[in-house]
């Protein structure tokens, strides 16, 4: 397709949204010509937002139907933004893909490799051009003290959830920037702003 | 496990629920000792209705993230009703399942057979220990006269419906009773009382 498809990943808390809204603002200037357009998962689309209200606020649901529907509004998401904009030439910087439902319904709450067959086939296939995957530990901060249980629990977990985006970055290097996201705002920015205008280049839309 | 599970499925129009209310009138007095729970898909739980109202009454939806929410549907009513009352050794009577999905959305509308494995998936690999098919080919009465193109086109559908059906019955045959619906409700009754007659001895419930 004509345009170009960059996707942040990583964990809570690592900094996606700012660094997303720096990106955009860098692209916008940078680029004045192009098209950008922002997106996300889940919740990025009216019909998103009604399914993502199923699960947040309704009664429980079972695990695999949580699956499916973050994999429905995904589906969605794709064909009636992601495609259409990348179609007309635009670059799509979206918040969360599908390394978001393997490392953490997949991976974390292990329902498998599944669970990337099942967005692989409703997104057609569709690969991001691009994915900025900001990394940060923060086990150092917590090990300078003693943790009670639920401390070390959770620790554990971010832990995990780091590990699974890194895997998932290893498995198709050329298509991640794996950026260290425990430095300053500009720091990270700078690292962002050279991947992205690499990828431009790379597709020939600058 | 140590219920019963029985599916009904067919085309529209076949008669399914008037057969299905009549089978659990049937199996309340034959079977007095046993627990009868009704099922049904899409829309049978909470969840199932909101999804349902998603794609009913809310903007257009892509047709794979609409076959997505209803495998969601599937997978919650599988794991919060169905399950629960198989393991309860209740006799569940579903009205539709996976064969509906294939045939409504993989096959008449041609998302393959990914739609049997992403229901496969979700469901757990929970298949009926019967599944009734009430089959009708409502050619003949449109035959004796001339049709007009959308009658034509609606025939068309219908029978290749049906076929769909059909064709998932011979499949796998021992674990399907496809009854001639075109005859009177007492006829086909009997046919299928027959039938869930033998598919509760089968697995020595009665």
């Amino acid at each position: 397709m004509a345009g170009l498809f960059i996707v942040f990943e990583g964990g809570d808390g690592v900094g996606k949204s700012t660094q997303i809204e720096r990106t955009r603002v860098h692209l916008t200037e940078a680029y004045p010509d192009l098209e950008i357009v922002q997106a996300r998962e889940p919740g990025g689309t009216v019909m998103g937002r009604e399914v993502r209200n199923v699960i947040l606020h309704g009664d429980y649901v079972a695990p695999k139907a949580e699956a499916l529907l973050y994999a429905a509004d995904r589906a969605h998401n794709i064909a009636t933004v992601v495609r259409p904009a990348l179609e007309r030439g635009a670059v799509v910087i979206q918040d969360r893909y599908i390394d978001s439902s393997i490392v953490y319904q997949g991976g974390a709450r292990e329902l498998g490799d599944e669970v990337e067959r099942v967005n692989t086939w409703g997104t057609g296939g569709l690969l991001p051009d691009l994915t900025v995957l900001l990394d940060r530990s923060d086990g150092e901060a917590w090990l300078q003290r003693d943790l009670d249980r639920v401390e070390t629990d959770m620790v554990a977990r971010r832990e995990h959830i780091r590990e699974g985006f890194r895997e998932r970055a290893a498995l198709d290097p050329d298509r991640y920037a794996v950026i260290d996201a425990a430095r300053s705002v500009d720091e990270v920015q700078a690292d962002v702003a050279a991947a992205v205008d690499a990828a431009v280049a790379a597709v020939g839309l600058a």
